[in-house]
C-alpha cells in the first residue's frame, strides 16, 4: 500500500460539504471518483477537517492509499484531470509513510473568514465573502475575540448536532484585521486551534459581527461564553466567507528542499 | 434634465459586453432596465468604455439623464435594488452638470489584467483570472512592454472590426508586476491610455504572455509593432482576466470632501 498526502483547494458553493453523501455532490466524492479512474474499486480518503456545505478551502489536507506506487507528479496531474469540471484542485501531492494520518496527525487547523462591508451588492467577490452593509468596529471585535482565546467550554458556540466528546477546546488565536481593498473594506478573521467544534468558527464570526455592529459589547461575548448555552450564541454566519486555510503537522509533508 | 454620474462594478461572465443588444444580456441593458423602473420609458446611458463580452469592471463610469431630481443616495439604492440579481453594482452615484460626459470628458482609461500561473486548475479564482500553466519571465515581459509605451501606430494590436478613425494612439503606461498569493503566482498588468483600440489590451497581454513564456523575445514585440499588420499579433488573451479599473476626469466627479 502506498500513501499520498494531498493538499486541496475548492470552492464550496456546489457541494453539500466535504463528506461523501449519496445523491449529493461532495468534495470527498469528487476526489474518490477521480481515484477510482486510476485504480478500480471504491476508495475512502480521510481529511483533516470535514468542512460544511458551502465552506471553501485553500489548504485542506487528505490522504489516500493506492496499491500501485505512483510518481507523485503523475498522480497529481491525473487527479486534477479527473476532478474536472468540479471546482476542486489538488494543489500538492506527496508520498508519505503510513504513520501520516491527515486527521489524527494534524496539530493545528487554521480557518480564514472574510467579511466585506459595503452597501452595493458584491459582484466580483460574490460567493467569496460574507457581505454586511454597515461598517464594523474593529477594536470592539478584537476585544471580544480576546475573551474567546484559550481553553474554554465552548458549548455556546457549538452546533446542537456536534458530535465531539467534550465542548472544552483550546482556541490558540483569533486575530482580526481590517483590509482596505479596491472593492470596499474587508475584515479578515484568522482562527487557529488544534481542533474545532461543529459550526464553531461560524458561531464566533456571527457573534463577533454583532459586536462590530454595536449590538453586542465585548462583555456580552464574555456572558455568552460563560452561559455555556447554545441559545446564548449570536447568529451563525453564512458559510461562503469561510475557508479552511491551513493544516499544521509536526513535519510539514509538503515542505520541499529549497532548490 | 438632471444628470448623474455612476461608477459601476460588474462581473462580465453572463454578459455579451457593456453594449445593449436585442435578446442578449448586457450591462447597459441591466442598468437601463433599472432606470425604467424609476422613470417610465426608454433610457440610454453612455459609458466611458464599451467593454467586450466577458470583460469585468471595477470602475466603469456612465452617466444618465433623469427628468426628476433625485437625492443621490436614494437613486443609488434604487438602482442597486433594480439591478438585482445580475452581478452589476452601482458603487457610487453623484449629480453632475450637463458639461460632464462619461465618454468624451474622460482623460484616461486604466485597465487591469490578471494572469494566474500554476498547474492545478483555478477554483476560487475561476473566471477572475487568465490561467497559464507555466511560469513567466517578468523581466522579459517588462522589456517587451516598454516597446509599446508612447505614441505608435497600433494596427498590429487592433481588432479587424475596430471602428476607430486612426490606429495611432498614445499608451501612457504598461506596468507589469508579479504578486505571490496563497493560491499561486499572479502577474498583474496595469495599462493606461486616453483611449484604446478594440481588443488592444487583450492583444497586448496575449503577445506579452508569449514573451513571458519564452516563445517571443522583446525584439519580436518590436517587430510585431513595426509590422503594422494584424497578422503579426500574438494570440488575443481571453476576456475574463481583464478589468476596466478606473476612468480619470479633469475633476473627479466621485471625489468627496474628506469628513
Amino acid at each position: 500500500m502506498h500513501r499520498y498526502a494531498l493538499k486541496i483547494e475548492y470552492n464550496g458553493a456546489p457541494f453539500v460539504g466535504w463528506q461523501r453523501q449519496n445523491d449529493h455532490a461532495s468534495v470527498q466524492g469528487v476526489i474518490e471518483a477521480a481515484l477510482s479512474k486510476l485504480q478500480k474499486g471504491d476508495h475512502t480518503i480521510t481529511a483533516a477537517g470535514r468542512t460544511d456545505k458551502g465552506v471553501h478551502a485553500m489548504g485542506q489536507v487528505a490522504h489516500c492509499d493506492l496499491e500501485q506506487e505512483w510518481e507523485p507528479f503523475r498522480l497529481w496531474e491525473a487527479l486534477n484531470y479527473h476532478c474536472k469540471p468540479h471546482p476542486v484542485a489538488i494543489v500538492d501531492c506527496v508520498p508519505v509513510t503510513e504513520a501520516f494520518h491527515a486527521r489524527f496527525s494534524a496539530l493545528e487547523r487554521r480557518y480564514h473568514f472574510r467579511i466585506l462591508s459595503r452597501r452595493p451588492p458584491a459582484t466580483l467577490q460574490a460567493g467569496l465573502v460574507w457581505q454586511v452593509k454597515g461598517p464594523l468596529n474593529l477594536e470592539a471585535m478584537q476585544d471580544a475575540a480576546a475573551v474567546l482565546v484559550g481553553q474554554h467550554d465552548f458549548t455556546t458556540f457549538r452546533s446542537t448536532i456536534c458530535q465531539a466528546k467534550t465542548p472544552v477546546k483550546t482556541l490558540d488565536r483569533l486575530d482580526i484585521s481590517r483590509i482596505e481593498t479596491e472593492w470596499g473594506t474587508e475584515y479578515h478573521f484568522d482562527v487557529r486551534a488544534r481542533s474545532f467544534l461543529h459550526n464553531q468558527v461560524r458561531s464566533f464570526v456571527g457573534s463577533l459581527e454583532r459586536v462590530g455592529a454595536g449590538t453586542w459589547t465585548p462583555q456580552d461575548m464574555k456572558n455568552a461564553l460563560d452561559a455555556r448555552d447554545r441559545a446564548a450564541c449570536g447568529p451563525v454566519s453564512p458559510p461562503h466567507g469561510l475557508y479552511l486555510a491551513h493544516v499544521t503537522y509536526d513535519a510539514d509533508p509538503f515542505a520541499r528542499i529549497p532548490t
